[in-house]
């Protein structure tokens, strides 16, 4: 069901990483390898994502690969749930005093849905071979129009049943997401969510989800070496998603702070604080002081704290940045993403060939 | 520096599952099927363990390879710690409640240190092939003495900090446990802790282990199709670990709501509510009622709630019954024990096989 995958010369997807570290040369680099690169869509405007798609285009040459990602809309806020109101007010406060510290004025706490329908109509006029979504499903008369230019359609699932109703939409492929990757999950719904103590690892729920649907897999979440790229294709995925992998890659747009910290073997957390959703980053300042109350209002608080994340990414100070990073970060390579890629791609030979000669 | 890995026709090592699963017969239905069978030494007296140990043996025959596990002792009890104190009492009032529900008495809370040291003095008088530890390591001298009688001794780690004290340790191999477990979890303490969020996924617990050792791992953690053991190996690791994968075998001596509620898709939970531990079990009522103010009190908890769980499972209401399950649990498989073992092998090899022709 999915000829993007079934044609990628090695099984490795580039992970889109909004919010910096996603550039046009990264995507290239991953493409030219052999695998698949994606561009963050989010957070940009229409215009710029636009133009970073065309320059993509130009540069993976007739015919080649590459893949662009919208992040879905989340829910607007309930204006009666008075809990929400008062948990916002009180993480702007703080991040006022952290936008102080910085010199700088935060970001509006506003409801927004990223322009993604206006993205998603720019790309059915100006096709490209696959569309990734991120928080959900489009709906099926937006399936059918990608489909309809020629566009794959794949979005990313963290659980069994977020993967059901994926499978009921008419997609390519899922990106099976474990609990162990950083940056924001894929979950559907931002709501509070009592089962978090069930979100299942990589290798669990690429299990669970082949339970219930024979729709080509993604692996993604931790993966940093061939032989975890190996580890999920025996597991049944078609391909890796790899993203902290390539944050060290002098193609990724990774701040400083960004690259020492995911250098570091320093713990990770989940955490609404910087953006509202929950995502994976390497524990920091802000991080501990706002994750136990941090509401969940995305984007609300992702545009507020914009611009202090921003500066203080340009002071050289990371006590304020979302420094994304999946659990197994401090294992990052600094190389060209292009023989990163061939480098993973020869660990996962050489690790499926180890054991195919053990187990005879 | 494991002879007993090497040893092994098949890479599956059963797990031990204390506190009823746990039987010589599903322990010599893996060893005889070419895996490691793994007794439970924990919450049996020392006269209990010796046994099955000798039955084991026994069935096992001359050569054969097994295990036997121990719960290293948690710490005692704060007495200068009124939180915990007052918990514990809330605690024990709740299963106080639940005792009445089912007709008995609950247990005393009291802490003991599961009369580890003499079972081990016994082994080392009575020498099997491998001692595997949980909640620990032994110190050196013990694991020396284990040594001297040519037993390996192997130990749970849940990070890589603890597999780096393990690795001080002169033991021979790792059981590596993601966070996808069923049971409990080998946690090196029982404190609070504040990190939960960093607890990582097995695939990527693998890949950090192996950045700071170089002893032989076994992979467990969410484990039930033979393409997960294949994983796992590619991975890096020996051989896995299965424990829910012969919950339902008819060697294993799960209770019948047990057998039922694992092979159902109800979501888990990692709770302190049944033992004072963190678990991951199916969630039920009990579970749903108190995990959220369970404090760290092991073995207290565990000795508390004892008899209220067996009365549970007795009267077939699985409400108090701990269903220790990993995060897979309902793709575990109804099959003999010694059949489950040859699938399982049979789907690695075919896992690792359908890969290596991909990757040419």
């Amino acid at each position: 069901m999915s000829t993007v995958l079934e044609g990628l010369m090695v099984p490795v997807v580039g992970a889109p990483m909004a919010g910096g570290p996603s550039t046009v040369e990264l995507a290239r680099a991953v493409s030219g390898a052999g695998g698949l690169g994606v561009l963050a869509g989010a957070n940009l405007t229409l215009e710029a994502l636009a133009e970073r798609v065309e320059q993509l285009r130009a540069g993976v040459g007739v015919g080649g690969l590459f893949g662009v990602n919208i992040f879905l809309p989340t829910a607007g806020p309930d204006p009666d749930d008075a809990d929400l109101a008062a948990a916002l007010a009180a993480h702007l406060a703080a991040l006022d005093r952290w936008a102080l510290r910085f010199g700088v004025t935060r970001g509006e706490a506003r409801w927004d849905d990223d322009g993604w329908r206006a993205k998603v109509d720019w790309l059915v006029e100006h096709p490209v071979p696959v569309v990734t979504f991120h928080f959900g499903t489009p709906a099926r008369e937006m399936v059918d129009s990608l489909h309809a230019v020629g566009t794959e359609v794949w979005t990313t699932v963290t659980s069994r049943a977020e993967a059901v109703g994926a499978a009921a939409c008419g997609l390519n492929a899922l990106i099976v997401q474990g609990r162990e990757a950083g940056g924001h999950r894929g979950l559907f719904t931002n709501g509070a969510d009592d089962s978090v103590d069930d979100e299942p690892g990589l290798l669990a729920l690429l299990r669970l989800v082949q339970s219930v649907t024979d729709l080509p897999l993604v692996a993604a979440g931790g993966l940093v070496h061939g032989a975890d790229v190996a580890a999920v294709l025996v597991a049944g995925a078609r391909a890796a998603q790899l993203g902290t992998a390539f944050l060290l890659t002098p193609e990724a747009g990774t701040s400083a702070s960004h690259r020492a910290a995911v250098a570091t073997d320093r713990p990770t957390a989940l955490t609404r604080a910087f953006s509202g959703r929950p995502a994976r980053a390497v524990r920091n300042e802000l991080l501990d002081e706002l994750t136990a109350t941090a509401p969940a209002a995305y984007p609300q608080l992702n545009r507020a704290a914009q611009p202090v994340r921003a500066a203080s990414a340009a002071a050289g100070d990371e006590a304020a940045v979302a420094l994304w990073a999946g659990q197994t970060h401090h294992l990052a390579r600094a190389l060209p993403a292009g023989e990163l890629v061939a480098l993973v791609t020869a660990e996962a030979r050489e690790a499926v060939a180890r054991v195919q000669a053990a187990l005879g």
